[in-house]
C-alpha cells in the first residue's frame, strides 16, 4: 500500500551496536504521518477539520526479527489497515535489504475533547473518506 | 516486584501536548535495566559474564490508557517476569497520581553471537539464578 | 540556583558505550523547564499569561568534559541566568559523582505568533517579575 | 560540500509545534556519519583501523533561524570541515525550501582508550588521508 524508508543512523543505536528498540515505534509513526500527508491530510488538518486533538494511539506492539545496524537502510510498508467504527488498525513490515527484520501493529483512534477535558472516539466514516477521496 | 518513577518532559510530548508514545517503551526499557541493576547485574556484567550482546527485545507491546503531560510523574512498575526456557516476558503498569495510563510488556531473550555472525538465544538458568541471588 | 538529577540509561548511549550527546540538550531543556515549574510556571501557563508559543531556543551550546555511561547520575545545576531585554542565558554545568561532564547554555526568547504568521521575541520583564515572585 | 536530506516529522515536534531543539543535534550527528560512510569509512572501521572508541564529541553548537515544523524537508550540507592537530570541526547549516533554518557546528576528536581507563586524542592524520582518498 505504501512505503517509507529510513537510514538507520549510529545515533539511532544503543550499546549493543543495534537499533534501540523504541526507535521502531517512532518509525511506525512517521511512516503513518506520511501516509496521511500522501493522502492530503495530516495532524493539523485533520485537528481542524474533526475538531480533534489528533490519530492518538490506543495500542502498539511489534516482534522484532532481525537486529538492525547503523548504515542499514530500513523499508517501512503499511501492510494492511483495518477500520472499524471509531478505531483503526495499521499493520507495518519492515525489511532491511528484502529480510524482514520487524512487524508490528498500531491501533489508532481519532480523539476530541469532551467540555470536561476527557477524551472521546470520534466515528471514523468521515476521516476514513477523506483519506479514500 | 519493583517500580521506577519518570518525571514528563515537554520535550517528550508531541504537537498534541501527550506523551509520544515511542517514549513510553524507552520508559519501559529503562525500568527493565534499573531493575537488573538494582539486583547487582546490568549489561556491561551480563555481556562479560554469559560472553553475549545482551537482553535483546524479541517482542513489545503497550495499550495506552490515558494520556500522560509535561509535569506529570509517571510510576511504572514491573507487574510481572515470567521466565521461559529462553525468553522472559516483563510485564510493566504505568501510573500517574494512581491512575493507569499504561500497561505493556517486554519479551527478551540473552543473545550470543555465533561464529557466523548470526545470533542464538543463551539458555537463561544462570542469568534467573543470578538475579535471584 | 536550580538543580536537576538525570539517571543515565542504556537507551541514552550509543555504540561507543557513551552517551549520545544530543540527550545532554534533552536534559538541558528538562532543567530550564522544571526550574519554570519549581517557579509555579510552565509552558501552558506562560503560554495563557502572554499570550505566547513559549519560551523557544535562540541558541545553544555544550562542552563535553568526560564520557557519561549507563548507570551514571547526571546531576545538571543551572549556574547562571542572565536576563537581557528580549533574551534569556541560561548556563548549566553537569557533573556525574562531583567531577564536571558537561557545561552548557541556552540563548531563549519568549516567542509570539504576529498576525502575518512570523514570530516576535517578547519584552522580558512580566516573565522576570513573574518567576522572581 | 556533502548534503544530507531529512524529513521532519511530527514525532520530532514539541507541545508548540516546532522541532524540539535537541533533535538538531541528532541530525548533525547522522549528517556526519552519512559523510563518513560516503568516504567509505563509518564507526565500526575507525574503531578498528584506529584502535579507537570513535569520533567523539569535544562541543557542539547551534544557532536557531527559523521554527521548523512537521512536513518540511530540512536540508543540512556540511558547510566547512577545519582539520587541526588532534581535533576535527564541522560546521553545518540547514535550510527548508531555500531558507536558513538552523546553523551550528561540531568539534569533534578520534578517542582511544588509554590502558587506566582515560580517554586520549589520537593525532587526525591517517583518518584525515583515509577521508581524502
Amino acid at each position: 500500500m505504501f512505503e517509507a524508508a529510513f537510514p538507520i543512523e549510529f545515533g539511532d543505536c544503543d550499546p549493543a551496536g543495534i537499533v534501540f528498540y523504541p526507535a521502531f515505534f517512532r518509525w511506525f509513526d512517521a511512516t503513518f504521518q506520511r501516509w496521511l500527508r500522501d493522502k492530503g491530510a495530516d495532524q493539523a488538518l485533520i485537528r481542524d477539520r474533526f475538531d480533534a486533538v489528533g490519530t492518538g494511539l490506543i495500542e502498539a506492539g511489534a516482534s522484532f526479527r532481525a537486529p538492525v545496524r547503523p548504515g542499514d537502510l530500513l523499508s517501512l510498508a503499511i501492510a494492511e489497515v483495518v477500520w472499524e467504527e471509531r478505531t483503526l488498525r495499521v499493520s507495518y513490515r519492515g525489511t532491511v535489504a528484502g529480510r524482514t527484520a520487524v512487524e508490528g501493529h498500531e491501533v489508532r483512534g481519532l480523539f476530541a475533547l469532551r467540555t470536561d477535558g476527557t477524551l472521546r472516539l470520534v466515528p471514523l466514516g468521515d476521516l476514513r473518506a477523506m483519506l479514500s477521496a
